[in-house]
């Protein structure tokens, strides 16, 4: 056995080189950008992050961004109107986009660019504005945004704008109050209190120049107000520059607590180092990240991977300044006292599914940290995060999974998690009613009525889940009579299955089908049963009792042929919405509720097909440009979904401790565990010969470490042990 | 001179005695809580606070409180719809409004009460709600409420209501955010975050009952959400105890950081105190403050003097916690680091004129601690407060009328201010321009031209005042170049006065003055050259120089004339507005503007004019009912002209280091200065005869300590050495 590992070793070695890859190159981060041909945009941006860092800079092509520009940048566009240092990558909805800068020469503000000028890559994104004959360069710390501005004339200045944000006219978003000020020679400080999708958001700045300031002119509404500092809420200041050098740099540091402490994150982080440094520094912290995936094989599908596996890590976000500080749910400041840092955006209904999984492989460090960052929302929200924005429960979509994200940590055994405490997190979050989580009502009627609260079917089904969740860790925690109870209350989806029409459909309170029903048609967020989707897809969420399911259904024949209407039916009643794209009959890649399906034909004994449509997605659902996701990356979890799947395992039931298996897309790949170990993913034929693995679906077995794994399931712990997992194609 | 002390010592002793006098049954705390006849209300409130308290505990008996009855409590009204934590006395614009409760025992939300089931004194308050068979007490510690309810049947609840609040439809108010959760047998905390006339207040509390609670119900817009705990924008809660006692004791503590600091608040001031003892403690502490000045005479004059005395206390408010903590003006959370309180209810257009030297008199710790208040605003907000709500300035009203109160309390001596940042306030004050203050304007065009900033006149005349408190300082400081920059500035007001006309009026930006002109017609708060006045109100406006106004009427005689004129034309052009009233002839005593101008006589050798004028405005527009003030009280103002005025001495120019004197109201008065001496202030006639003060306003002589003063004015050291102050009437 160890003269295998050894040889494994290298073979490893052989393989990916002993010298540093530049994993970077691969990153393509116009990927999601825009919407091409009629397809869709992943409403991602190309802007400079670190990863999983507070700042995202980035010019924005929309004034005021919105649903279908939500991250600010959309590659059809050709105007820039500044450039700020908050976004979300890949939502449905647009917040942040705070603090716009833009550099002028000609007191514009606004500039034609055209994409033939721009180059992006981790941490580094450039553009020449072409009205002023500015290239303008970005790069990032975590908490620091860092602007380079070649100027091409004489005329040297710099619009500051604290007003712009995404669309006021979404939300009720307003600004509360706002200031600059002239804090030395050659810096700007200040704040902007906005409401928005998260309630409220408080955003300090700290901004350096490499220059002293020669004027400096405080707008607000248009007017001059002053020339050293104003409180208001439509604010813009004008800085220039009188100095012979062409190049401006500019260091903007954040921070949701104190101007003190958007301060100190700035000196901390990028008082020290020039731009070239700080992109030198960006560069190389995504590298060590992307290189904890190493893959080989076709060039194309290598971007297309990388860049989904960079998407995996632009958030969940860094929100904790450099000395702890944060701003907690309450609004009151807390400190994280040493014991890691706190993060936000947690878009859980998408990301629990394959995100937070991966994570769980590859940095098992900043999981512990995002779990802690959760319970520590609980407690002093009294539950758990739903869609955690800039520091705050924002409720958005259904369910609670911050529960399976908590639950698979505590279960996977990761150090440095307050079991008792996350337990008590769990109960709560699944027992006190709050918006969208009607846990009365399903205690009272073991699912949820329509006309009690829409998308009653959605959530019955999406809270039996979390509910196995929480019976498992109750079961952890020697917590019987909860096992009990929330085990019981995990079948309230059977409650819904209709064995006539072969669907889960929604009832009243009187216990009665309501009427009429249309397997075909479309939700969206309130109004009707079903979430962002339709009864067919959703017929398939009972990730934790997929044998359960099948028997509802009539058995595995019975069950494939439903997998195979599904996958090809291709009839439409009722409107279909925004949320529904990348159509395969009725399965729809381009939103989650979709993306464990095709792994279901391992359940009952089609691992072909699955393999089929795994492959098939991958190719057909996924490319290069722009519009290279199906629909919106929803903060990573299509990325998820595609890196996972490209490795040839997928988490059906993401709290269920296995990863099914399918077949990997690369010929070779390495995966560099949380635990210090490696799994090499390889696919060869049965004469033990590499092969294009792109070019088979059909697997004679798998094996790993010479074991062969009939399951097609992989345990967390057998994944963690690392060595050779071989995926041996052909007949 | 000794002896002659001892002398005085001993006659004070004997004039008020020894013992402890209960100068709180004096105060009548319904006055000014409701417009009677036609009159208008004080827009006060008979509810329970400390001095200078944070929490205000007081029915309101509005559901929405707004500009009429903008303290929550109208005496018009008679059903009460909770009791809340906080408010503004005598605003027009109404704000705060916290965290209401209400005993039920029907489940009722409100109740019809009648006046003569109330009680009030200063710290307690009480009332029976009658359809509920209720007997509310209220008292408070500085930052706590403490309620005393006892229940005539079995059923004893109590609703909280954390959406209640001043009227939504003013200031685009709304509720952000709110939270209310259950944490302990008999114990809840929880928070609001809400947007009105301050831009962002954050309310924390804790509220401990003294009985277990048995059930708790919370409701989120009407529908039962949790019995535990909620989050959300429309959050009531009800509340309720199964115990055989018939009294329910409900401790609320607040906090503007934290809701750990609102239990510390409360643990810190309550936890070791009932109801009895607080209220004994709030009775100790108002009697020892009202105590500072002992005025004999009349019964029903000195309750409308202790009253007016009362309300000029009821703020500024602490804001800090009991360890320091506040909510700085950008939102962050600073400590006044052991150096005194954090203030804030600062509505300084109307208070630096009477009731902050007042303060100099009798309160200077306190009067430090306003001033580093402002100060420490000034930190983070770049200038000082023109209207301080809730930790942040609503910049309402005109003037930047901080500068007055900081820049008398360096010229006064006071200890415990840092005289250069103090001075650096005052400049940045009045040089960056800001909202309502467009030094910009002022400094192109000598004055502020009416189309480019609105209220021009009062605006120039006000910002002159500024400008000389400012010159006054910097000379103190040694600046010598801004002394000459403000004392320029200060004359402004001269480039507005019309000779051929005889009034101060609007000129456009090329100088040509703006047609047409009417001097009774009245402007509110933008739109026209006067705010809140007329031209004849505002002619009187150079409290800095005037023997300068003296000599542009055209010498005293006419000056003398101008002011018949002034207290006897009844004329009346244009509109009125709400803020005219307690007219004598142009003199309008409900607002500000010319509180000084009955004291102008004395300027022109008229002494017995001022006299018989003071005497008239305190005899016919203040009295003892619910319309006892003839205006707002705007934050104790109205007050405070009443106690000084009582006293016989005003200060027409505040930051004079002067006061003007007329005739006290009552037989003797002693002032226990806050240096520790005491002034007594005598009337008697020329035969050293005790005299029935009110039936004299002929003054043959003024002496202090035997000393003849013959200018009507004393220095405030004069006033501060204590001793004898006689007004020897008759001729």
């Amino acid at each position: 056995m160890k003269l295998r590992s050894l040889i494994l070793l290298f073979t490893l070695s052989v393989v990916f080189g002993v010298s540093a890859e530049d994993f970077t190159a691969y990153v393509n981060p116009f990927i999601g950008t825009g919407a091409r041909n009629g397809s869709l945009s992943g409403n991602n941006f190309p802007g400079a992050t670190m990863p999983f860092g507070m700042v995202q800079l980035c010019p924005d092509t929309h004034i005021a961004p919105d649903w279908y520009n939500a991250s600010g940048y959309d590659y059809n566009d050709n105007i820039i109107y500044g450039f700020t240092h908050t976004r979300l990558s890949g939502t449905g909805a647009s917040d942040l986009i705070d603090i716009s800068l833009f550099p002028t020469a000609t007191n514009k503000v606004s500039s034609v660019f055209s994409h033939d000028d721009e180059i992006a890559s981790p941490g580094y994104y450039s553009v020449m504005l072409q009205e002023e004959g500015i290239r303008a360069e970005l790069t990032a710390t975590p908490r620091c945004g860092i602007h380079r501005y070649t100027f091409g004339a004489e005329s040297k200045s710099v619009w500051i704008d604290l007003e712009r944000s995404a669309n006021k006219a979404s939300w009720n978003r307003m600004i509360i109050n706002s200031q600059i000020r002239r804090v030395g020679d050659n810096a700007l400080s200040g704040y902007r209190i906005i409401t928005g999708w998260a309630k409220l958001r408080k955003v300090y700045f700290y901004i350096e120049f490499s220059h002293s300031i020669d004027s400096l002119s405080v707008l607000a509404n248009g007017r001059h107000l002053s020339d050293c500092l104003a409180n208001g809420s439509d604010l813009k200041a004008f800085v220039t520059f009188n100095t012979p050098d062409s190049v401006i740099t500019v260091k903007v540091g954040l921070s949701a607590t104190s101007v003190a402490s958007a301060r100190n994150n700035l000196e901390a982080e990028a008082a020290s180092l020039d731009f070239s440094q700080a992109k030198a520094r960006a560069h190389d912290c995504w590298n060590k990240e992307l290189s904890k995936i190493k893959v080989s094989g076709d060039k194309n599908d290598m971007v297309t991977f990388y860049t989904a596996f960079y998407h995996t890590m632009i958030q969940p976000n860094v929100f904790s300044d450099v000395n702890g500080d944060y701003m907690r749910a309450d609004y009151s400041v807390g400190n994280t006292c040493g014991q890691g840092e706190q993060y936000t955006t947690f878009s859980l209904w998408d990301t629990y599914r394959a995100a937070h999984p991966l994570y769980t492989l590859i940095d098992v460090k900043r999981t512990v940290d995002f779990v802690n960052s959760m319970l520590r929302h609980y407690d002093v929200y009294g539950y758990l995060p739903i869609w955690h924005l800039w520091g705050q429960d924002n409720y958005c979509m259904i369910g609670n999974h911050a529960v399976p994200v908590v639950v698979d940590a505590i279960l996977k055994g990761f150090e440095g998690i307050d079991a008792g405490k996350a337990y008590e997190a769990v109960k709560a979050s699944l027992t006190i009613p709050h918006l969208n989580s009607p846990f009365d009502l399903l205690d009272i009627y073991g699912y949820i009525p329509e006309e009690l609260q829409s998308q009653s079917v959605s959530l019955t089904l999406e809270m039996s889940f979390d509910d196995w969740c929480a019976a498992r860790l109750a079961k952890y925690m020697g917590a019987d009579a909860d096992y009990e109870f929330f085990s019981k209350r995990a079948a309230s989806y059977a409650s819904l299955y209709d064995s006539v029409s072969g669907f889960f459909r929604s009832k009243n309170a009187a216990g009665d089908w309501i009427e009429p029903f249309d397997a075909l048609k479309y939700g969206a967020n309130g109004g009707y049963p079903f979430t962002e989707g339709n009864a067919w897809q959703y017929y398939w969420y009972v990730p934790h009792n997929i044998s359960h399911l099948i028997k509802l259904t009539g058995g595995k024949k019975r069950f494939e042929e439903k997998l195979d209407m599904f996958f090809t039916l291709s009839d439409s009643s009722g409107a279909k919405n925004d949320n529904i794209s990348g159509m395969i009959g009725q399965y729809a890649h381009g939103n989650e509720p979709s993306h464990h399906v095709v792994y279901l034909y391992n359940y009952v004994g089609r691992p072909d097909k699955t393999r089929r449509l795994v492959r098939y997605i991958m190719q057909e659902l996924y490319n290069n440009e722009s519009s290279g996701y199906a629909g919106n990356d929803d903060c990573g979890e299509m990325s998820a979904w595609y890196v996972l799947s490209a490795l040839g395992m997928y988490p059906v039931n993401p709290t269920g401790g296995v990863f099914d298996l399918a077949i990997p897309y690369f010929d070779k790949a390495e995966i560099s565990l949380s635990n210090g170990k490696k799994l090499c993913v390889q696919v060869r034929n049965a004469k033990d010969r590499p092969v294009k693995a792109k070019e088979h679906i059909t697997v004679s077995a798998i094996k790993l470490n010479g074991k062969a794994i009939t399951t097609f399931q992989l345990s967390y712990n057998e994944i963690m042990q690392g060595g050779l997992l071989e995926f041996i194609v052909g007949r």
